[in-house]
């Protein structure tokens, strides 16, 4: 059985009600998240109480389930009775997702004779189910008289352990395949049949798409032309009923276990002798398109000029990034062009901002995945890459990070902006002849800003770099340094940019 | 695959909010319904316009999806994008529920070039799933080395049409069986496999439990002691992943089509040459506690002393029941008792209150069965048999099946009052020196209302029986004519009861 | 001080969520109203109790208040804790709506010590405030420089008693006034100075406009142009601060209560000798146009031809009605028109479907009025006019009535129809040729219902009337039975509609 | 009429929905504030949209108003019709509250014609209503008869510009007053009748207090004993009819705007010749008590040892403090410390967590109040008193402090910790021997943290600072500067507390 463990998240007070912030992203994200609230004192409901508010109620639209224990006996973990595993439970059954506990301060008081106390063993392993025979033959027959396929690699492929099948599935077939954001790495990114760097040709041209636990939404495009054939077939490999159909009429659907059903697919598929030909006209036009992107961008990566373009930054990390190391990433081009360059050969070892976008979850998430690794795999790093305005939404983070003494590398992309930003000569000419708050414009930031400094504030390693060899020096002594936390401030082209894309309609939202 | 279909509720003006109580019964309850509501025009809101309320927000907690359309072109059915198909699909995939379509008052008027109007097929059967073959194994396993197996069919079996798999798995393995109170059908009534007479008794007993798609709710009182041994074993099969675990600790889940996933098991089983010893001591216990339980219904049923008693009047009511018909209840002891004794050999042919009980659905159901029938199986008929209090929510929907000359045939079993009321003699006599209105408890209602003037007030046929004769009777002259409704007013004891139960705990929440 | 009771509707079980309908319409309607709920037990919370839902939260969208106590000694009225008395206070400060108190199953067997209780007196009668002295010297002023005035009366008004002020303005100083729906009766409608026989043509050439007590909504067409001069100066009076300056940008507003205002602008408008001088242009062209629009409504009333039409109807019910009965009303033509043909000569003595228009308040409301009636004065009656669709909303209440012997005279005027319906020989002929079901249009009912024979069916007196004469003996007979409920049931012209309005921009919303 | 300002907070993005948090901390303290958000296009809704969410109902429970304007030409502040005004109008009429604007993303590239649009001037000052003369008179004769009266003066005599009129009747009667957190500087805190210094003393043994913009919450103990006598009479003067009678039995209650109401008891009041004993012995206790409790203050404050305590620093802060300056703070004790300490002159001067004491306000307030000075007040000063947790929740807004510009005092009191840290020996200590991170309560944060570097990295001044000669040095500094903002990060013993209070139950929540 594959087994997603839940994340919890304790929240101490009742006014951290910006959780809520958080609830939504990993319930839109689809990510296990418990989270333990505290209302305030029950018997002073209604009266004005300190920080009163319907805790439970206000997490509802957040939650896959929201609810508070009706007496202290009613508390998880510790428990006779296991109603409130319901929230652990919940949060990995199905469609994983944000539960709220809600624990009244009245609570933290109260006492429970110990004898009445049973100690529960957690909940089982999420439940397995696979797909209907007939569906798995008729996807398997789909499959091989398709003329131009591809595989779609979600995160709920990533979820579900799935990663052994499905790479099975590319192989042996010889099949494209396309990772999305959070999917990166259950097939790893340097695979010869990862078509990422032809991501929007293939989407284009392909006329079977498999979709295994890849939502079609916004990133992708909602499966809909001109960004897809009128007549591509899907098929939709997920473990949410409700999800099969969205936005399409897939050709054939296979609900279950993503995992179970990549082996179904397996199985089926190896009841005859067929593979795609990987000589295929296809498989050309696709290695055609990655060979004159990659190349693009190499160029722009190789560019001696000063300020470093965002390719020049990602491509020297990229040479000493650790094959085996958590890449945790936010920003809006930072993290879209990252992705682009920045591989993953593990499932599971990308955590980004996701779906729904909100800034500020990079600093946590590094700090978590840091926790993690300390304990089940000393020495393995984790590589946090911020935007500079997304680094401003939780940056206070690194204090914790010093204080539990996380060797986390933070790398602070930095443009002086949201987007694009000036440079400091510009931004004195602008502020010259005027009163200076009347021409700052929203989306830049103050230029030059040394966020290392933030760093070193707390007693960690911070570097100011503004030229590929100092990127490369401090990335090597960061990396290096096992003991202690850094931060590389990384001054990039304030106006720069990813480079120019196919068709205007593909500059909106990114994969 | 198996055919769910979504039902379509049309409520025409925005202010009828009370249909939000029904949306929860159908939600509770996993009713695939789609309502299509209407709120104000949108250029009026904030305005104080004509029934202006949020309708979509005051429907989230009531379904699994609640909606606007985004313009006229976006509605369902009709259009172009396949989108709102969503809340039809939504009602019908996974664990089926209600969903909410929004359409504001300026809609009604708008209009649309009849060229951008592409007509679409309907969404796909609902995808089918299957358990893990392991844990099909493990439960055949545990099914096997049971001293005292229970299958529970709940009407999760019914909606997945699951009736030919489970039925081979009570007749092939010679298993006892208890029907939920919509799950009755599944496996004929009269089966002889059926333990409902014993019910109390097999569920207190068993050792090993099979939930086909039945929930450990307080019908099913939450499956704790005393109700069942400490250590029973659970073994759900369920679609709904997060209903696994509920309450308790089960030894096997096996997610999935319910139906599917029973053929799964009659496969494991039939691998082996087992079944269940008909003539175990299990078996021995259960025939004879259902021997005397029948015997005291039908003594009850026997009694000649007037007013009737319940079973009285059910049990010739059961003589007369076409096999065939759909069976519709409501009400506190005339749907609990009555359950027990009509029966049902057809499943998915049993509409009652459910697991939410709220009263007042009884004649929309009968409507909604009539009408079904009356398309596709022209002589089909409906029962519908309410507890005078029952009736008295929708008793004027009785003008619609007049309207519609629905042949429908109402019972109204009347006690005069909910649980219990007057007799006419106690009735005067307590209010022969006082203000009349101080002696009428709240459970009372008027002695013998007659209610089948309601029925003739609109011209169907209507009568007053007091008598097991006059019952025999008006049933079989509504049965015979298939023109028109009818309506039984059935005059019972009114401090009539169920029988004595076995222990205190029985009384409080019967299936 | 004002009075205004908080009306108390209690509910006995939580399944009953359809209350809501109702408590949305108190709370648009912003009446005082209380409701107690019950939810399941406390501790089977998320185990799928009896009728398990969220109450509190599910009313959050619906009350100024929703709450659940957090234990049994803090309910309301018995106790030592003021607390939930904050619902009954919420109900009546302010401006007035409905409030939740949640109680659980369980506190219904808790027991509390009889020391532990203190009962408590209720709140204080609602605070009332006045307005700002220099803003009703502007009031003043705008109104001593009218051209043109108008006075309208909301239900605000009569909530406040503000009928003895309101009075006085209107005859010291010879205004002209309109009465919205349930503003009826704070000045008589037979006053000679209420125009509401000219309320298109007040509305629409009025200069000022005082309103006291009554909201810009749908009902007053939002004080928009064209129902209303471009450059119209409102004068808002009214308890809520932020009701002032809905859709409008009033000349003058006067937060306060009504009644305190009303004479504080009586004050001010003393301290000269200035009124309204009585044959102005204005209101010669009000008179006019009143004496028309009576003239026109009484043609139709006279008209013999059968069957009747509103107008008929409606005349010789006012020609019988007790100056003192509670008029209740509800419908879509029956309530419209019946407003402007039946008078109020007390305040609050009207009560209809009100801003929200939900159907099926008005045999509660009768119920409700009757058993105050019964207490405060005994002979004062309710009458209760309703459409026959209107009435096909709750008519089991007639059981209520019956059973509480209430003298509730209830008149269903009967188009066969929502709006209008088919008399019964074109209803024969659609049907003779096809499926009968396939012609019912969606607004018919069913012809000539007999809506009497569910009075009968109880005990009550029913009458069947179709021509003038019978619905004048009907009449008699049923005002001078004292002791006993009635139904009259008024067939008239299927087809009858409204009388014809100067602009058809007047039809859709009406007052 | 008085102004209050709405308060605009523009977020820029659908998924920055912790802006809920600062919303519920707006609407509970009743803060006007107009939120402007964004959700995602219309026309992608229910297609898993970038940041799709239900934005309006997110915001319902943490708002008084909360909608998105049907179209483009909906949208306020530019366009013809006035509805959307409403927003701004609800926030500040009545009790001032939060409301939400929803602006979906496809509105921003949505044109209207230039001609359709017609600039509005904003809505009038709230309106302002008056206490009913009658209770006004009662009022006043309460408080000729008080014994040991005492005057609250809350944050709603500060939004109701009231300070003119409180003060005289603080000075004309001769009458000791308090004031809430936020009610500071309404009269000045060294005015002779101010009785901060002997809070719990004067709670508990005034006969009569009058409520003036003060709510019986947590934060005065709910009005309840036995901080109170239990006979103690209450005068409500409140702006919200509701707020009256919350918790307990008032003796009076005048509804109205503040300031009116405190002119109109001024009025009363001076009919006699009135005036409450200056030696009484109530004002006797007062003084004593405050001697005592200044004295000890002062004790503390002048202790020599090192690390610094509390009050030391903020004795030194007070000397240097200008009279003009805004004050704004955050954080426990430092907050709840530094209120007693440091001074307000000036009305709306004070800006801190208020009522639902969410961390993290401190550096927004700080920043919005810089912004108002820079533009009404050249040369007033924001003095911002952080605690070092609190600081960490927005410590990032730094660098928008230093993008502005704005000569932003900072000041972090700085213990280690929340409530309670270590020091760096015990820190090291504890850490030796083990894994650092088991050794770290959670309520400990990294010791020395050098915060001022955080404004050093952002180009500000920044000084870290250890005895009171320093914090002396580099406030002068601090102040001498107009032009740059300034972090002072204050040392002070990590086990600093606050003085021993009277009774155990003082502890808890603290004015």
């Amino acid at each position: 059985m594959s087994k997603r463990p839940g994340v919890c998240l304790v929240v101490s007070g009742p006014g951290l009600i910006h959780a809520l912030g958080g609830m939504a992203n990993a319930n839109v994200n689809c990510w296990p998240l418990l989270l333990i609230g505290g209302s305030s004192e029950r018997n002073q409901e209604t009266m004005g109480a300190f920080q009163e508010f319907p805790q439970v109620e206000a997490c509802r639209l957040y939650t896959k389930f929201s609810a508070r224990p009706s007496s202290i006996e009613a508390i998880p973990f510790v428990i006779e009775k296991v109603r409130y595993l319901r929230a652990v439970r919940t949060s990995i059954y199905g469609r994983p997702g944000a539960c709220y506990v809600d624990i009244p301060a009245d609570f933290v008081n109260l006492q429970v004779n110990v004898n009445s106390i049973k100690y529960m063993e957690c909940c089982m392993s999420p439940p397995v189910s696979m797909a209907e025979t007939s569906a798995v033959r008729m996807a398997a027959s789909v499959i091989r008289n398709a003329k131009q396929p591809l595989l779609i690699i979600g995160k709920g492929a990533a979820y579900a352990h799935a990663e052994e099948n499905i790479k099975k599935l590319v192989e042996q077939y010889k099949l494209p395949f396309l990772p999305t954001p959070m999917g990166k790495g259950v097939v790893p990114d340097n695979h010869p049949n990862c078509v990422g760097a032809a991501r929007s040709r293939a989407l284009q041209f392909a006329d079977v798409i498999v979709l295994f636990g890849a939502r079609l939404n916004w990133i992708l495009h909602f499966g809909l032309p001109p960004r897809y054939q009128p007549d591509v077939k899907f098929i939709q490999v997920d473990i949410c009923a409700e999800e099969l159909g969205n936005n399409v009429k897939p050709a054939v659907t296979l609900l279950g276990d993503i995992s179970a059903v990549s082996k179904q697919l397996l199985e089926e598929l190896d009841k005859t002798a067929w593979e795609y030909p990987p000589e295929s006209k296809w498989w050309k036009t696709l290695r055609e398109k990655m060979k004159s992107n990659e190349a693009a961008s190499k160029e722009l990566a190789s560019k001696k000029s000063l300020p470093m373009n965002y390719y020049t930054v990602f491509y020297h990390v990229q040479e000493q990034l650790p094959r085996d190391c958590f890449v945790v990433s936010e920003g809006a081009n930072t993290m879209d062009i990252g992705r682009t360059v920045l591989q993953n050969y593990l499932p599971r070892h990308r955590l980004d901002a996701g779906t729904f976008r909100t800034m500020g979850v990079g600093l946590g998430f590094a700090i978590a995945a840091a926790m993690v690794a300390k304990d089940r795999s000393p020495g393995q790093r984790v590589i946090c890459v911020e935007g500079d305005s997304a680094f401003g939404f939780s940056g206070m983070e690194v204090e914790t990070i010093c204080r539990y003494n996380l060797p986390i590398i933070l790398l602070v992309v930095n443009n002086n902006g949201i987007y694009q930003g000036f440079d400091m000569n510009t931004w004195k000419e602008t502020s010259k002849f005027r009163d200076p708050t009347a021409v700052v414009p929203p989306m830049c930031l103050l230029p030059n800003s040394h966020y290392e400094q933030i760093m070193t504030a707390f007693g960690g390693k911070g570097y100011f770099v503004e030229t590929p060899e100092e990127l490369q020096k401090s990335l090597r002594q960061s990396l290096a340094d096992t003991t202690k936390p850094s931060l590389i401030n990384i001054m990039i082209e304030p106006q720069a940019t990813r480079k120019a894309q196919d068709f205007h309609w593909l500059t909106r939202s990114n994969m």
